[in-house]
C-alpha cells in the first residue's frame, strides 16, 4: 500500500480557471450557480418555518459542501456510516449525526475514540439506536475509550414509521429504548429518528402526503408515550427531498434531513412536485464524450462505473433528443435523430445522486453554466467509499 | 485536497493473521484458496490449447492480482481506461492493453507520456482503435510526447462482431483502419479486437455458441481481407468468461481476455455451463453483518454502495435459505425462516464482480475458508475509480 501520485485526481490538476472544455471525461460536474440557488431555497424554506435543517451528507460526502450548508443555516449534517462521520470530522465538519445503527463493537470503538478526541471542542457527534444491544454497546464503547463526561453523545431512538427497514416499533418498544438511553450517563436522549425511505419516490403528491400522515401518527403517539413517562423528547428528525414538505407541515418534525435537494437527480425530478414547495434545479451532471460512432448510435465514455443505475439510467441533458442505453461498466449507447460526432461532449443527469457521487473522488465545480462557464473549484469527495 | 489518514483503509490495519471475525463490515473478502483454483484452471485451459491469456484487469483493478496472473502464464492484462493502465503501470504491471478506444487528445497525451517514460524497459502498452480520428490522434499524441521509436505501441483494430457497441464494421472498414495504423511508424498493427459483450450472459450454451460462431465469421472474413492486402494479422484478441470456450474452439482467437473467472460472480454462475469448460468457484464475497432486526426481517449493513446491482442483487451465501431485498445505498433486507441475530455475520455473493470491486479501496484475502480462515493479505484496488 504505497502513495504514488493518484491519476484519479491528477487529471483535474491545474483545471481551476479553465473553461468547461478542459474537464477530462467522464467527470462529475457541479453547476455551482444552480447548486447555490437550491441551497438558498432550502435554507429559506426552513428559516421561514423555524425548522432546523440537517442535510444528509451521505449524498455529497464532501466536507466543503457540508460546511457551505452549515454556513447557510444548517445545524450540522447527517451521515449513514461511522467512517463517513470520521472522514468529515477529519476535515473540520463540526456537527455530525450518524442517522443509522451500529452494534459492532469495533465500529462503536472508532466512534467513541472520535468522541473522546473531540471532547474539548471539535466535532459534536450523534447516532441512532433501535435495539437494547446497540444502546448497551454504545455505552460500553464510550466507557472503554475513557469517555466519562455526561451526555457525551446525542442519541436518537429510531422508530419504523412504515418503511420496514431499520427502527424499533413505535409505542412501547420505543419508550423502553428511550429509557435505556436516558439511564446511561454518557448518552443524551435527544429525540426520535423517523424517516420513511420508500415514501420519497412515490410519484403522486397525495401518496406521499398520506404516507407521511401515517408516519406522523406513529411519531405523535410515541412521543406522547415517552413524554408521559417523564422523558423529554426535544426533537424529531427525519424527512427527505421527496417528502420534507409534509413532515414540515405536520408540526411534529423539528429537523429535516433532506440531502438530494442540493444536486437534484432524475429520480427526484420525476416526482409530481408539491404545491408551494421550493423548486430545485439539476445541479449535478456527468460530463462525457463520444468515443465511438456507428451509423445509428454513438458510444460515450460513461457507463455504470461513472453513474449509479439503481434508480434508473441517466437522462441525456445535452444534446437534446437522445436516449441513453446501458452500455455496461464503461460505456453508454446513445440513439436519436441527431447523433453527436466523435469527440463531442455529452451531458448526463444521473438517476440517483448519492451512489453516483460515491463513485467519484472529486467533483468539478463550474461557475457560469455548462456551456461557457469556468472551473471555480475541484471538490474532494472526502467520504467516498467510507462504508465501514 | 490533503492527505489525512484514510479511514477507508485504516479499518483493515493490523488485520493480517487475524481470523475472519476481525474483518470490519461491509468488506470485500477473497477466498484465496478458491481464487487460486480458478487461477490454475484457467491457466491450464489456455496452456493445453496453446492460447495466450490476457485477463481483464478492469475486473479486479489490482496490481498484485495482475502480477499473480502473469506469474501463472498470463502474457499481460487488459484494462478499459487509460487511467487504469497508468494506475497499474505505476505499480509495476509490465504489459497492459487498453482494450477500448480513446479519441480525446488529453487522454492520449497521458498514455503517450507513459509510453515515453517506459520506452527503455518498464511497461509495454497497447490500445484499440475503431476510427481514423483515433489513429490520427494517437499518432499525434506520441509525436507530441517525443516518442519517435518505431512500433512504440501495439494497436488492435476493434471490429463490431455483433454486440453493437464499439468497433468498426468488419470487412473493408477494418482493412482501411489497419492500413492507417500500419502507415504510422510509431504504431504497430498487432491484430483484431473482437469481443462480444452481450453474448457473455446468454444463459443457454447453444445461444452463446451460435453468437460466437457468427462473430467468428466476421473475424475470419476481416482477417483474410487484411492479409490479402499484404498486412499481417498476428493476433485476434477477445472473449469473456461466458464465451471463451467457444472463441478457443474456433481456432481464430489467439488470446483470451476473460477476467471474471478469477472471482466468479452470481451473474456468470447463472449461465448453463459449457461442456468440458473449467469449473470456477465463487471466490469474492461481501462480508456483512446484521445491524437491525425486525420480527420478520433482518437488516444488514451492505447496500448498493457495497455491491453493484446492475446485474442483479447479491445472493445470500451464508446463512442458507435467506432472500436479499434491496434496502438502498447502505442496507440490505433479509427474509427467510431462520433469520440471523443482531450482530451476526452474513456472506453475500455479488451479482457482478467488476463494478462491485470498483466500490472498494481494498479486498481482504483469506486463507483457509470463510469460517475458520485467517487473513493473509489486504489487496489494494489500485485502479478503483480510475475512469478517465
Amino acid at each position: 500500500m504505497n502513495a504514488a501520485p493518484d491519476p484519479r485526481l491528477a487529471r483535474f490538476d491545474g483545471l481551476i480557471g479553465h473553461g468547461v472544455a478542459a474537464i477530462d471525461t467522464p467527470a462529475l460536474v457541479i453547476d455551482l450557480d444552480a447548486m447555490e440557488r437550491n441551497l438558498h431555497r432550502m435554507a429559506d424554506f426552513c428559516t421561514a418555518r423555524g425548522l432546523r435543517l440537517r442535510p444528509h451528507a451521505k449524498m455529497h460526502k464532501c466536507a466543503e459542501l457540508a460546511k457551505l450548508q452549515m454556513a447557510h443555516g444548517a445545524v450540522g449534517v447527517c451521515v449513514q456510516k461511522i467512517d463517513e462521520a470520521l472522514a468529515l470530522a477529519a476535515q473540520g465538519v463540526e456537527d455530525i449525526y450518524v442517522s443509522n445503527e451500529a452494534v459492532d463493537p469495533a465500529k462503536l470503538a472508532r466512534l467513541a475514540q472520535a468522541v473522546r478526541a473531540n471532547a474539548n471542542g471539535g466535532t459534536r457527534f450523534a447516532i441512532a439506536v433501535d435495539s437494547a444491544l446497540g444502546v448497551q454497546r454504545l455505552g460500553e464503547a464510550l466507557a472503554h475509550a475513557g469517555v466519562n463526561h455526561p451526555q457525551a453523545i446525542d442519541v436518537f431512538v429510531e422508530i419504523d414509521v412504515g418503511h420496514g427497514r431499520c427502527g424499533v416499533t413505535p409505542g412501547e418498544p420505543a419508550l423502553a429504548l428511550a429509557r435505556a438511553v436516558a439511564a446511561q450517563r454518557t448518552l443524551r436522549f435527544i429525540g426520535l429518528q423517523a424517516y420513511h425511505g420508500s415514501a420519497q419516490h412515490q410519484r403522486p403528491v397525495a401518496e406521499r402526503r398520506d404516507t407521511i400522515a401515517r408516519a406522523a401518527q406513529a411519531v405523535a403517539h410515541t412521543r406522547a408515550l415517552i413524554e408521559a413517562a417523564g422523558i423529554a423528547v426535544p426533537l424529531v428528525t427525519g424527512a427527505g427531498t421527496g417528502t420534507f414538505v409534509h413532515e414540515a407541515a405536520s408540526g411534529l418534525w423539528g429537523e429535516l434531513q433532506a440531502g438530494s435537494y442540493l444536486f437534484m437527480d432524475a429520480d427526484y425530478a420525476a416526482n409530481t412536485p408539491d404545491e408551494g414547495a421550493p423548486a430545485f434545479e439539476h445541479a449535478l451532471f456527468v460530463k462525457a464524450q463520444v468515443m465511438s460512432r456507428g451509423d445509428a448510435h454513438a458510444v460515450i465514455d460513461a457507463g455504470h462505473k461513472s453513474h449509479a443505475i439503481d434508480s434508473g439510467l441517466p437522462r441525456v441533458w445535452w444534446p437534446h433528443g437522445l436516449s441513453y442505453a446501458n452500455g455496461g461498466d464503461e460505456h453508454g449507447v446513445l440513439r436519436g435523430d441527431h447523433l453527436p460526432a466523435l469527440g463531442d461532449t455529452v451531458w448526463l443527469v444521473p438517476g440517483h445522486c448519492d451512489p453516483t457521487v460515491n463513485l467519484h473522488d472529486a467533483m468539478v465545480g463550474v461557475r457560469g453554466g455548462l456551456v461557457s462557464g469556468r472551473v471555480e473549484r475541484v471538490l474532494r469527495v472526502d467520504a467516498r467509499g467510507a462504508i465501514g
